[in-house]
């Protein structure tokens, strides 16, 4: 008789946005005169550049002809995309990274939770709390965290990283040596950055104890001041002790579009062995590829077009993530990210939980957000906001909370 | 400090293709003259179809739009194209499968290596030899198959079910019982099919002993007689045992535009948990949906123009295999598949092995093929040409092996 894997069992609860989803789409068909906005899930609103849209066009238009026509895709990514990324992400910046370090794929939600595939079950992880809970669960499922304990929110084998007001939501040094630790900056969910001297120290200290930094660097376009890196090579000695994963969804709007990529430079290595090898094994084995005309469209990104219309696109997006950092302030809350950041955390009122506050703002102003505790126990009391709706519906949402007597 | 996935270091060589890959590769390089033609990998050569290039160009409209934007898709797949999947892949024949029992994925090479997450590491896997290398490379890397024994070429924890020229090249039920059991029909190598009467003795087989079959049906578009099933749910009682992979990529020529799904029926359980909802867990956690654009072009498959263009594609293809099979049989070879199948299996001539044939076709008549050996050992001695060429290529590749003096 076949046997299921038990690790998938412990999960607590569902996915955090398909419960988001379940709980909004119930309050929606029971009051279907209701308009509600989602500021929950980090999904973005603003059409796809015309430099993206000219290019998916030219690239439909290849594959319907024999001569142009594009089967299976190199298995990291066609040349010209790697080539680009290489150019503009990391040499621009004084990165070393080469175009055979970069590997493509559908995005960075897979990337981060794929890539612990490559590592030990013995490995330990160290999250920050809150974090994108990705991270965690890919490593339950995996077998890796030992057991839940309900009261506390925690696995008995991870190392939590508190993010709290205390430290301005970045974390510390852990004080136990973890093996692996996911970072992410500009940080999701708080919107908290750190500053290259800050990155700097935990590169050093990977360095130093033998770990992995798995770096999420999703929202590297959002950054507007100088001293936050946008990748963690422009630190020194990052070669040796970092993974970093990259999206199309936040900086192009990608999000249903898909592609991201995953660079793991040649010298970080276990004994002899490339940690660049067995990603590359795996992508032959279990990936095939992300669409060509994807891989066109992401290019395109790059072009000095889409550059410049991405440019007014983040700005956009930057825009509402001021309204409403500006507007709850305003209005007496608590708030911190909003810069260099497309989030927006904010303090729950008063002693409110997180789902207490969501119910709240569903129920009364018909407002999705995201509740700070189903990223981890340090969240509860928390609240994040995206700035990726519209700016209509952006100032509407804002407007509607400030309308509430808390 | 970190630890690597040893499971990963245990995998012996690279994978098949991108071996063939780097010796095609390294031929063309030292012979820039020489014109190579390959029916090796099972990649398509003829442009999308018409209705699914339109359909594309409007989608890539829509994404260009605020109000026709997409961003994140559901996560399990629009609604639009799992309705027309269960309409027309499963009612239309009699299958009892509902759109909620259908996983739209970016194809199935991912769907066939991370299907076995969802089982535990004690689970035996059954693979027919020879094999799609990916059944067993996933579960190597997951763990579950023992050592590899480098004379047989066999992992020590998983049942092989030979295919060979005694047994019409499908194989038996095996002696010792599996878990898991992974079956491929049309079959990819050998081009094989099974009737309806065959595979439900399968179906009750894994029923009785409580094994999951992971039918891989990419094929299945091939199928020209009756009595050859298209669908595992053809089979009396598959409901309770069987989860179904299938893919655009053959049937709609769609290997870089990636589009597949699996089936999972409800009934699927075991004891009270439904394989069903560890799966949807997996893709809500590590999967962020498959490209809106694509999921149109998969709709598209299924239009009347989507359908009589695409009836075309396959005759095109079942043409190349037609020649094949009959070419190289006037040539004096032992031949199989070819029907039903866009696979041709032939016997390497007099006491060659599969890899020697490769290397004489390579360099003598600049032809490239799959060795058979590369798909497990009971391949050895044989070879895989596809259908998939262009016909003029496919043509001169046929004339261009009968010239061999063997």
């Amino acid at each position: 008789m076949f046997k299921l894997n038990e690790n998938y069992l412990k999960l607590p609860g569902s996915y955090l946005f398909s419960t988001i989803g379940k709980k909004v789409n119930a309050y929606s068909a029971a009051h279907p005169d209701k308009r509600i906005i989602r500021l929950g899930i980090g999904d973005v609103t603003q059409p796809l550049a015309p430099a993206i849209i000219e290019a998916l066009h030219r690239a439909v238009d290849e594959m319907g002809h024999a001569e142009t026509f594009h089967g299976y895709a190199p298995d990291l990514g066609y040349e010209f995309l790697r080539d680009t990324i290489a150019e503009n992400d990391y040499r621009a910046r004084g990165c070393d990274i080469s175009p055979d370090e970069i590997f493509v794929s559908d995005g960075a939600k897979c990337d981060s939770s794929n890539i612990q595939e490559i590592f030990g079950l013995d490995n330990k992880i160290a999250v920050c709390d809150p974090v994108y809970p990705v991270y965690v669960d890919s490593n339950v499922m995996a077998g890796r965290t030992g057991t839940y304990d309900k009261n506390t929110e925690t696995w008995s084998d991870v190392i939590y990283m508190p993010c709290t007001a205390a430290n301005g939501f970045a974390p510390e040094l852990p004080k136990e040596t973890p093996d692996l630790i996911y970072l992410c900056f500009p940080n999701n969910p708080t919107g908290a950055t750190v500053t290259k001297a800050q990155l700097q120290e935990w590169v050093d200290y990977a360095n130093k104890v033998g770990a992995v930094i798995i770096y999420d660097a999703a929202y590297e376009a959002y950054i507007s001041d100088a001293d936050v890196p946008h990748s963690i090579y422009e630190c020194q000695g990052a070669q040796t002790c970092a993974i970093e994963l990259r999206s199309f969804s936040k900086n192009a709007g990608f999000t249903g579009v898909r592609l991201g990529f995953t660079v793991i430079p040649k010298e970080l290595k276990c004994g002899d062995v490339m940690l660049h090898s067995l990603w590359a094994r795996r992508h032959g084995t279990k990936y095939n590829g992300a669409p060509y005309i994807v891989q066109r469209a992401g290019e395109a990104v790059y072009s000095e077009a889409g550059k410049e219309q991405l440019k007014q696109q983040v700005a956009y997006y930057m825009k509402n993530a001021s309204y409403i950092y500006n507007g709850l302030k305003e209005a007496g809350f608590t708030v911190s990210g909003g810069v260099n950041a497309p989030y927006i955390w904010l303090k729950t009122p008063g002693s409110m939980t997180s789902w207490e506050f969501f119910d709240m703002l569903l129920e009364n102003v018909n407002v999705v957000g995201t509740p700070g505790s189903g990223f981890g126990p340090s969240g509860e009391g928390y609240f994040r906001l995206t700035a990726f709706g519209s700016y209509e519906n952006t100032v509407e949402a804002v407007d509607r909370i400030r309308t509430l007597k808390l």
